[in-house]
């Protein structure tokens, strides 16, 4: 796929207009090009690099983007009869790239080749097949696919066979956490952070996990639990491709990024109980209100997490290197909230809420929560109602592989390079605020990541939405990164 | 039941904590008078006063209030089958009452007696089975069973053909509005004021008004729900004993109360759409989050109705009386909440919350609406989420009928004299905060409405609590109100 056309060349030190227009430019020209079938360097026809990396894999992100428990919207939670459809037409997937398949006892689907030395690390790449409820079609299922057709392609090249290492595709059965308020059920069992009381927690129907697993005939007991952790020694290391899920590689312009490390998170659930009563006879005054308490705390979230500095900064909490850290990545979000017994003329009794916080430095979220806290309790003080903040789930900052990410961005600017057929600037470097597997996996081996442009940074919504172009250009730097293997 | 204990007379002028001090005296004499039994001035055995209007009352109040669609807490909504399952005991007790009994379109359950003249105007006496969610065993039965108990009284005691007019009880089917947040469908449908089109409103589970009554075998048409109307020159008035739902009658010690009014309120439906997106990604200072701006809407709503005179004095909204009535009477509550897609690390696309407002004021709850409408715009446009308010009910306030007002009056005085033996100051007149049948009913004929005492003031929660001898003395005073009317 040769083209002679003068293209400029990626940039960062460029204004944001200059940057515009040539994305526009580029992206003309990356789509007119696509239309030129020909002989690359190595000889191989360019229209099964289109055929396998490109339409199928798009064609497959739409297909699984419609197996779903809703009839409106997208929703897989945790081994939900959608999620077990999703994960029966990824294995098949999976077969079809020549691979060996298995399902565990967390409902995990792998799919795994030898290659030439069956004895040596493996090389793990995965992502999650569940979703948020109202999801859109890339999150999680890009990663999956995207690897998929990566093998597929070397199968179809007659490469598959000549890997240096075995390579394991897996496609996590629970990222999002939606189900059972918990996230990384599944890579958090391979990678043997997963206590054994997860067993018993429960979804919203009173189902614990371990039932949820007997229904879907998976009889699992604590010892199994344990046996699904991998051997250290036996992994080489983790890769997952994933959406960016933010704004900054459409910003920058570029369909791919590489990711130097993963915030760190904490959910909490904040409980605020008042006095239940009549919405018609108690007067103004005489009200403890837990929505109207709630309603504020909302409010000093939301200051807190805009402008830390003016919380933090006087308090001695952190050096000012975290304050700094802290006001460029500080976001907090209550997504879930309930009152009871929800009537419009009652006033609620209690108010639930959801708190989720994330940032790149560990001891300033620490920091946050501390300080949230304070305020909270102080400001249910003054209101007369109880405040109780359980924290449901903490994740400390991930840092990516030094020689992974190395190799990604090789791998990242090579696809580029193939696409265009002119070199390349570098791809950006760029930290998730988003969690994803690889958190989990880091607890059992090194961990890289590659991200993928993603529209206005929306995801999370149906309105998520990824270029083919970029899909292409995902698969064809797995491909070669699966040829540094070999 | 003659009583020789000098007891002090009640009196409004007397403070507090002597009133509380002469409550608690007047509870024990009334408490061990209740084992003298003896022949009043009439010559009808005390006991049977107590027999039937206290003892059988208060059973039945807590048989009834077992029956409930959950299992551990109290739910009647119209036409669930615990309500359904309330209706039929209901009827039986009417017609242990020696009523006729029929259940109309709109599953109102109706029990009546014809006394001396059957084409006379009738006597409507009435309140509601359905209950809000966790509710308390009082509201809207203790008026139901109170007119049973003193119709199965006169029965009883002889005196049920001696009525002039014809007395009618109706349970009516739905004052709550929980399942289809529209309330008095049951009321509303006899006064003639339920719109044909309400018919199709649909609860949660998206069943029609029509679809609920056919699943219980009612075929009601345009037609027969006009024809629910009863004709306004075959009634003679309405008269209503309820719980007060507030704290004015304990406060002054009084177990009954006259009501002069009762409250306007309105209902609204806020909906906040914002930009939907993932919880890790979306820096602060790019959101659109509907939450933080509902939290901001709700704050505004406490600070407008705890201080309406800052928000209405200087704009001239409303004159200064209308403006000193609404710093008494203005009450407002957000009673339910829900963020789509509802999910703890996603920023939700929606959060839609309920308003209900109530004033003693018409024209000036409709200033508040004005007002609170315009700020909740503004702050909506400030931050760049789109914002919806609908009303969903409105009623105006309603006064009560002055010469029922003087009937009832009378009825609780002397029933307090009947049971203390002594006379009593009269009872006091005070409004309402909480709408009731009455409302509805007042489009029809003449309203009268008798409130009982509540513990602490609280109702809409289990720990409503109405003394078994404030139950007694409603009751008598009801009989009492009947004897007038021979």
């Amino acid at each position: 796929m040769a083209i002679t056309d003068p293209i400029p060349r990626f940039s960062l030190n460029q204004n944001f207009s200059s940057w515009r227009l040539f994305y526009c430019l580029s992206l003309y020209l990356i789509i007119s090009s696509a239309v030129v079938y020909a002989e690359d360097a190595e000889g191989i026809s360019s229209d099964l690099y289109e055929e396998v990396l490109k339409s199928e894999a798009v064609a497959r992100l739409y297909e699984l983007g419609k197996v779903s428990d809703a009839d409106d919207y997208l929703e897989r939670t945790f081994l939900s009869p959608a999620s077990v459809r999703a994960g029966n037409l990824i294995r098949e997937w999976m077969e079809d790239a020549g691979l060996r398949t298995w399902v565990d006892y967390m409902g995990n689907v792998h799919g795994r080749v030898e290659g030439m030395n069956k004895t040596a690390e493996a090389l793990l790449i995965g992502s999650h097949l569940d979703t948020v409820v109202d999801a859109g079609i890339y999150d999680g299922s890009l990663g999956i696919i995207s690897a998929i057709s990566a093998l597929k392609f070397l199968k179809r090249d007659g490469q598959l066979g000549k890997l240096q290492r075995p390579v394991e595709v897996i496609a996590f059965s629970d990222e999002e956490g939606v189900r059972f308020q918990s996230t990384f059920l599944g890579s958090a069992a391979i990678a043997g952070s997963l206590p054994v009381s997860a067993l018993n927690i429960s979804d919203k129907r009173g189902l614990t996990l371990q039932d949820v697993l007997k229904e879907n005939d998976i009889k699992i007991t604590e010892e199994k639990l344990v046996e699904l952790k991998y051997e250290p020694l036996s992994v080489w290391g983790y890769i997952e491709v994933h959406i960016e899920q933010g704004p900054v590689l459409e910003w920058a312009g570029y369909p791919l990024g590489v990711v130097k490390g993963i915030a760190g998170q904490s959910r909490l659930k904040v409980i605020v109980k008042g006095s239940q009563g009549h919405a018609g006879t108690v007067p103004m005054s005489l009200r403890q209100d837990p929505m109207a308490a709630a309603a504020e705390l909302i409010l000093l979230l939301e200051s807190l997490c805009k402008h830390p500095e003016e919380f933090l900064s006087y308090d001695h909490h952190c050096n000012d290197i975290v304050v700094e850290s802290l006001s460029k990545s500080l976001v907090c979000t209550v997504g879930e909230i309930s009152t009871w017994p929800s009537a419009s003329n009652v006033i609620p009794g209690q108010v639930t809420f959801t708190v989720d916080i994330r940032a790149m430095e560990d001891i300033g979220r620490e920091a946050i929560i501390y300080e949230l806290s304070n305020q909270m309790y102080q400001i249910c003080e003054k209101r007369s109602v109880s405040c109780i903040i359980e924290r449901m789930h903490d994740a400390n900052a991930v840092n990516c592989d030094s020689e992974l990410m190395l190799r990604l961005k090789d791998s990242a600017n090579a696809a580029l390079e193939r696409l265009t057929g002119e070199t390349q600037d570098e791809v950006p470097i760029l930290m998730s605020g988003a969690g994803h597997d690889a958190m989990a996996i880091s607890h059992l081996t090194k961990v890289g990541m590659l991200f993928v442009r993603c529209r206005g940074g929306v995801s999370h919504s149906p309105a998520e939405h990824v270029l083919d172009d970029d899909i292409f250009a995902a698969g064809l730097a797995i491909v070669e990164f699966l040829e540094s293997q070999m």
